[in-house]
């Protein structure tokens, strides 16, 4: 197979690059926990001397950090704020964005996630870790790094676009992996939601390099020969099988509900902050800075006050009749109160994400003292602080994720209700909060992301409790459904945003009833067979494009194949004598006819004699003759699913004799072009029946 | 968005799918086990009486059976023989073949299935579960069947070759997610083996029929309401978390390597035998019943003779210490023995599929004397027997598969590989054979079908056991690599010798030296934009091409369009006045221009008058303008990409005046076909450069 040539490096590599993302989510993970044990300690001991002192402590440390963060997102390397999913997003879809893989982003995205969620900010880092992982996958892809000056030759062989996506989306899959301990639904996510392009052989590479990624986090972190268990999250120790009753599909789907509302709630927030904040913050960095310091502020200030307004409680580590294990019901915080009692909300508010999800997810508690463990004016206190302040701070100048806050969200008014229907039914009933938690994790990512498959396997990793898929898979749906009433998804959104061209997977209404004389360039630039020098040049410098049609000659402009902006280079760089270049200007015909990814001059680096400008240069050689071309009339979600499932770029269009009339882009396949080139249409009067004739002057010639 | 148009619909659709789906394998489930049920107890009673009547008993029982299975599958409806995988996978790659994906064909396979399996033959039920699963798939699309005699208009907008293909992958995978338990497995196993087309959409809507599928069967089999457990193997419980050590992986890959080896045997073996088989077996039907009847003649008396070879062992159901659980063991078989003893090889071989690998899987037994339980001797005779009954009987004249027969010889390998390795070890080691027992079903399984992801998810699926997902997935990584050396995958090779022309994932190398030129057919059947009455119909008569290139004029040949056989049809229905149909025969442009899946009459049923042969037809309107052409020296590579993604049947091709000169359809892009195209060029000692410029005659024109 065709596929199969370099099979054996491609393991090889997918294996090294899930150690390597291993080792970045430990160091992330040790670094978030080592910083977090640190403050928290510091802030307990001035607790004992005052309150106010504790509260400076905390209120320094969090504010540091997280301006700490903010300086390194905003002023060292601008990519590195955000997660970095719309931009990976994009990529695979096919559109390069600068510095997006670059090293430095790497490291600049790692250390400003660490003091993001150090500083007790509403962030996670599992959207990072997706970007970090991409970024390694590149990087293995390249085999080489300016800033490092090193070069690995004999993976030269993965430069060319295919192999690149293919590791990029593997890196992807295998940083969602290691971040969440979810080997499978880090790969069914990079297929799901950052993948383009897809095939089965990819599918199980991904899924090797995520177990990779997994396997080397936890090995770092337990430090022991053994194994067992791949679980993120500790949910306490199963005495028995959690069954659930039928009858709770009801709860769980008015769960479902919910999440969608809440989470198509959380998106608008975000939209609304995010075009307030290009508006009026980005263009000034330093202000940037500052909008994080005050919500950092803000944010420290509410979680050290608001547990106030509850009463301390006793810890009652209850052992459960007839088992020996302890029953494990998360880490209460003592907080403000006397010892063996705990505050119910400093437990979730006052701590890291993950001592939240687990005192929200935690099982076990059937007993009602245990249910109201943490209480329902509690949880829905937390769930408004939480959601108002992750949906703010999304987005802002650090590096952060919104996945864990999405699930600490879910698991906070899950929980709630999960609690109320304790309370609404007798205890023989035997109900169980930790369950509807998870439920409302589902539910609220699915509300915000509109993952499907990959979020349910997910949770089903994170929590081990297989026997919820039905119920998890239920709410998920019935989430993704409500929201999806209301309002697109996050990451499209933030996509669109950010002015990233993206193909959605099918095409919209509107390309069905359009055809490709109406969408595409009118006037392409193309060159000839047999080119002159001049030409070449002049066609390089007036114009980005990055590939172009090459025609017979200049009357019949024949379509007979295609040439990318390198590869005319690389003919520049044969017939130069003035430019001098570091390495051999000699190229063998397979490097001048693949697409590859290495560096180039630009045009602007050759000089090049006027007199020599009439130089003809044959391309016939050079260019790609198996280029796909399609005719005025035929339909645009036809040519739409053309470049969405084999990757196109750019595509001629032709009339009936093959005489160039057109190009189309990704840019001119996008929904909001082609929707508009439709209005624009009906806004003229034009039936579609005049609509389809339109732009057939071109065919009068 | 575009797809989303029916979307409700098809979700509720695919709800009752998975509930038919569900219910049919529920079907199975109580057939075999009653009917086992029956005749074990009727053996057991008669052995008590004297050995050889209860021989006779188990002989009677098992031909008659095995006899009644191959006269369903081979007199009644002969499709319904085999598994039916390579057939519906040849469906779903754009192949269709006669009575696949008919009723009969299911309710035979139901049937045939029942008794083979209840005949203690070696074969499982999975296999035809996916060709029942699909056909019910295609059935909700068709929304009508001749022999009940109804038809569900509403769902007549799902009678296109899309729809039709979504319905018939999710009904495959739910089928496997029902006989399994697995519904994650399920959807991955319909993506990964089933699948040619895909989309994310799908995977989703898939994973929910297989939900409901697995659901409505589990809630039948169990007729209680609590939902817990989805699981069909129980594998006993778990009264630790177990772990492995690092260095397990050692053995671990060993049972890979082994796995590999072994899987290529059985192909091997199988693809002897079906050579053999089809020269000299199945020219006679009777033939082909007699064989069935010889094979489970032959293995019945292996099961009930073999087991007197070996001693019978006190039957220790121990309590562990500290625990207070009694420690699940499998079902022993007393067989021949007194009293609380039992016969080791007779637990497995005279036993149902599901007993033997219960047995096999045991874990907990890691006691020395647990861990003999079966010891190493009976194992390795059962491996041998079993895997040579399997592989004989599979494509004989019943409806079989080898999904389960695949597990038991794998967890029989791989246990007696667990033993001797805890023999080897001190009792210290504390290692537990069943778990080697899960990698030998996860290697063998490997080995035969080259399953990876969806593999590797049924086996967690089927045996809970989440933490082995990095040993499990090595071992199917090592196995998959094992085999790939030695032979073609089984499936693959069933594909190839049933003669269904079918498209790889990817293009093999030859595919990169050829262009479309070489493979066309040069002179292809096409009609006129403007077309005679006569010329239609003697086009129509003289193949049976499924469509015809559209062109202008015949001296020009310029192509406008495609036009498939059927819309043809639909012009002549319009045009005939002798022909009088029984439903209406005006069509919408819509149903014109869809590509519709109804059934139309021939051509062969209109008689018009020989005068009217000189009418002209216009044909603009009908054809599909949306045409992709390929030009002659387009890569055959890239032109099977366009194929394989964009689901294509035919392709004109034409020359750089856009004028056709040859036609593409599937059998032309065979890998056999580029193979035997590329060696006759090489046979005439042409070079590469050569090859480029043969057929180039075609331009002198």
């Amino acid at each position: 197979k065709l596929a199969s040539d370099n099979e054996w490096l491609r393991w090889i590599v997918s294996f090294f690059m899930g150690v390597f993302i291993g080792v970045a989510a430990y160091l992330a993970h040790v670094g978030v926990s080592n910083i977090m044990e640190l403050k928290f300690d510091l802030v307990k001991d001035m607790m004992e001397i005052d309150i106010w002192l504790g509260f400076l402590a905390y209120f320094t440390c969090n504010t540091v950090l997280a301006t700490l963060s903010s300086l390194l997102a905003v002023f060292y390397e601008p990519t590195a704020a955000g997660s970095g999913i719309p931009e990976v997003k994009g990529y695979l879809n096919g559109t390069k964005i600068p510095h997006v893989l670059k090293m430095k982003t790497l490291w600049t995205k790692l250390l400003s996630m660490i003091f993001a969620v150090a500083s007790n900010l509403q962030v996670g880092a599992e959207g990072p870790m997706i970007h970090i992982g991409a970024i390694v996958g590149n990087g293995f892809s390249q085999a080489q790094s300016k800033e490092f000056g090193f070069k690995i030759p004999f993976l030269r062989t993965f430069r060319n676009d295919k192999d690149k996506r293919d590791f990029v989306t593997s890196g992807a899959g295998a940083g969602v992996a290691a971040a969440f301990g979810a080997p499978l639904g880090g790969a069914l996510f990079s297929l799901e939601e950052v993948s383009s392009f897809w095939s089965t052989s990819l599918t199980w590479r991904s899924f090797f390099s995520c177990m990779i990624a997994t396997f080397t986090m936890k090995l770092l972190q337990d430090k022991s020969a053994s194994l067992q268990g791949l679980m993120i999250f500790n949910m306490g120790i199963a005495d028995k099988q959690f069954a659930y009753k039928i009858l709770e599909i009801v709860p769980f789907m008015i769960i479902g509900v919910l999440g969608g509302l809440a989470g198509a709630l959380f998106t608008a927030i975000n939209v609304r902050v995010t075009t307030f904040r290009r508006e009026k913050i980005n263009k000034i960095k330093s202000l940037r800075v500052l909008e994080v310091f005050i919500i950092a502020a803000l944010s420290t200030c509410f979680q050290f006050w608001l547990p106030f307004m509850f009463k301390c409680k006793p810890d009652l580590n209850l052992v459960k009749p007839g088992n020996t294990t302890i029953i494990d019901i998360g880490e209460a915080k003592q907080f403000n109160c006397e010892p063996n009692h705990y505050n119910e909300l400093a437990s979730i508010i006052f701590a890291s994400n993950e001592q939240a999800v687990t005192n929200l997810l935690s099982i076990n508690t059937s007993t009602v003292m245990n249910n109201e463990r943490i209480g329902v004016p509690a949880l829905l206190l937390f769930f408004v602080f939480y959601i108002v302040f992750a949906a703010y701070t999304a987005g802002s100048g650090i590096s952060s994720g919104t996945f864990v806050p999405m699930i600490v969200i879910g698991a906070a008014y899950g929980r709630a209700v999960g609690v109320i229907v304790t309370m609404m039914l007798p205890t023989s009933y035997d109900i169980d909060p930790g369950i509807y938690a998870i439920m409302g994790a589902a539910a609220f990512m699915g509300g915000v992301s509109r993952l499907t498959i990959s979020l349910t396997v997910i949770l089903i990793e994170v929590t081990n409790q297989l026997q919820y898929l039905l119920p998890i898979m239920l709410t998920v749906m019935v989430a993704k459904w409500t929201a999806d009433l209301i309002i697109h998804p996050f990451f499209d959104i933030l996509i669109q945003m950010k002015y990233i061209p993206y193909l959605e997977p099918n095409p919209s209404k509107e390309m069905k009833l359009l055809v490709c004389k109406h969408i595409m360039a009118k006037k392409p630039v193309y060159v000839c067979e047999k080119e002159t020098l001049g030409n070449i040049l002049k066609v390089l410098k007036e114009n980005n494009h990055n590939g172009f049609p090459v025609v017979n000659n200049d009357n019949e402009k024949l379509v007979k194949g295609f040439i990318l902006r390198t590869q005319l280079v690389m003919v520049l760089e044969k017939h130069s004598d003035v430019y001098v270049a570091n390495s051999p200007i000699t190229y063998s015909h397979m490097e001048y006819t693949t697409k590859l990814t290495w560096k180039l001059p630009t045009v602007h680096d050759f000089h090049f004699d006027p007199e020599d400008y009439a130089d003809v240069i044959d391309l016939t050689d050079i260019m790609n003759i198996t280029v796909i071309t399609v005719n005025v009339e035929f339909a645009v979600s036809e040519a739409f699913q053309l470049f969405r499932t084999m990757g196109l770029r750019h595509m001629p269009v032709v009339n009936e004799y093959n005489k160039l009339k057109g190009i189309i882009t990704k840019k001119d396949l996008l929904e909001k072009t082609c929707e508009q080139k439709y209005k624009d249409f009906v806004h003229q009067r034009l039936g579609v029946d005049q609509l389809l004739h339109e732009g057939d002057d071109d065919n009068k010639e």
